[in-house]
């Protein structure tokens, strides 16, 4: 980890250890400078990073300011450490329903940029929240990429093993929601009323160098999931 | 508009009357430079800000690559320019059902942060696209800081209006997603069946000093939306 990420994450943890609420000014450059023993140019992209991750808004001439959802319990759409961060209040577990080596589906080949005839891991999840299902889970890796899985990994932060185990750096995700009804399947494992409401998240992650390697599609229980999204002003 | 947002929009639109593809190399940094007459300190911050807005990705040491979404008709859920950007080879048209100014909803106090004495401009709209339902929107503007609406400025974009009439800068908001079934009024505004799926987006808008002045709550039909989010690497 390079020093601003560090800077940036006891930033960060200063905030929520304080509880600092929206809208609390940060002390000035200088402060943090001095604080930190860190140039100018480093406090300057440790604040760039805490504002690209909605963490601080920054407004000019004026100074850095705590920028904070007050929601408890909503999901990160755009977060992709999982669920533990959000959740970290609650019990978040996972059974694995499958977990093997196979062609894709022609979906999956198309989103991952591979052949048909390549391999994947496909593994299918179902996580829980408080003994409650919160979503259906199923996902390929490009098995050129993430070359070995086993059920001990899937049952915990794929994620983590993907970067400290594999040493991969995850990049940037597209992702694609849907609102529809759930089929028997996913009923059947959510436990859920057939056709109840559901919300699908299709998301491709790639490596920082743009490759795609896992392909996943969660189905959430609308009843126990809710989301939130921290958007910043350079999308207008 | 500042010269980097310049040459992003024309990077951007480049790439767009192009057709170029996810992992299309876009020239090097040198070339940027000779063909916009601009330093290299303008043309990186040209790139960082295309970077955050998902159009492109940079690979340390390899160069500029261009990261597309490749799925046509879907809403950003980043994006405040509203539907007309997304979808803009559809038709999307407005009904005005409510505008009035009134006290807020304790919800909408809370969300605004003001005090329930205050006024606000409510606005009630149906949105249509290709002459389907799309969405009901209900927003709760901050008076104090949105002193004048009337029907023709809310049955068309309202953020324009906030942009180029009252000279407003429009900063970062906070989005907030859940699924559920439609009540009968919504249900019958959007044409769908009682207790259909929905999904329910609220977001509160912020100036870039902090303020929030917009909060909104739209609720879509099911059967006509569908959302794409591009995440970056900086939330990991």
């Amino acid at each position: 980890m390079l020093k601003y990420q560090q800077i940036a994450n006891e930033i960060e943890k200063y905030i929520e250890e304080h509880a600092l609420q929206q809208g609390d000014k940060l002390p000035v450059l200088e402060t943090l400078m001095t604080h930190f023993e860190a140039s100018k140019s480093t406090i300057i992209k440790s604040l760039d990073l805490l504002e690209k991750k909605g963490v601080v808004f920054q407004v000019r001439g004026s100074g850095i300011f705590v920028r904070r959802h007050k929601r408890k319990g909503y999901i990160s759409l755009l977060s992709n450490q999982g669920f533990k961060k959000d959740l970290e209040d609650f019990n978040v577990t996972s059974e694995v329903i499958e977990l093997e080596v196979r062609k894709p589906t022609e979906e999956a080949a198309l989103n991952l940029n591979i052949e048909p005839g390549d391999d994947v891991y496909y593994v299918k999840r179902v996580r829980y929240i408080n003994g409650q299902t919160l979503c259906l889970e199923e996902s390929f890796y490009n098995k050129s990429i993430i070359t070995y899985l086993n059920t001990e990994i899937v049952s915990e932060s794929i994620f983590n093993y993907i970067r400290d185990a594999l040493g991969l750096k995850v990049g940037f995700s597209d992702i694609y929601l849907q609102v529809d009804k759930l089929n028997g399947e996913e009923a059947n494992y959510l436990g859920l009323p057939n056709r109840s409401p559901k919300l699908c998240v299709e998301t491709i992650f790639h490596l920082t160098n743009g490759q795609p390697f896992d392909f996943s599609k969660i189905t959430y229980n609308y009843q126990q999931s809710q989301f939130f999204i921290q958007a910043n002003s350079h999308f207008l």
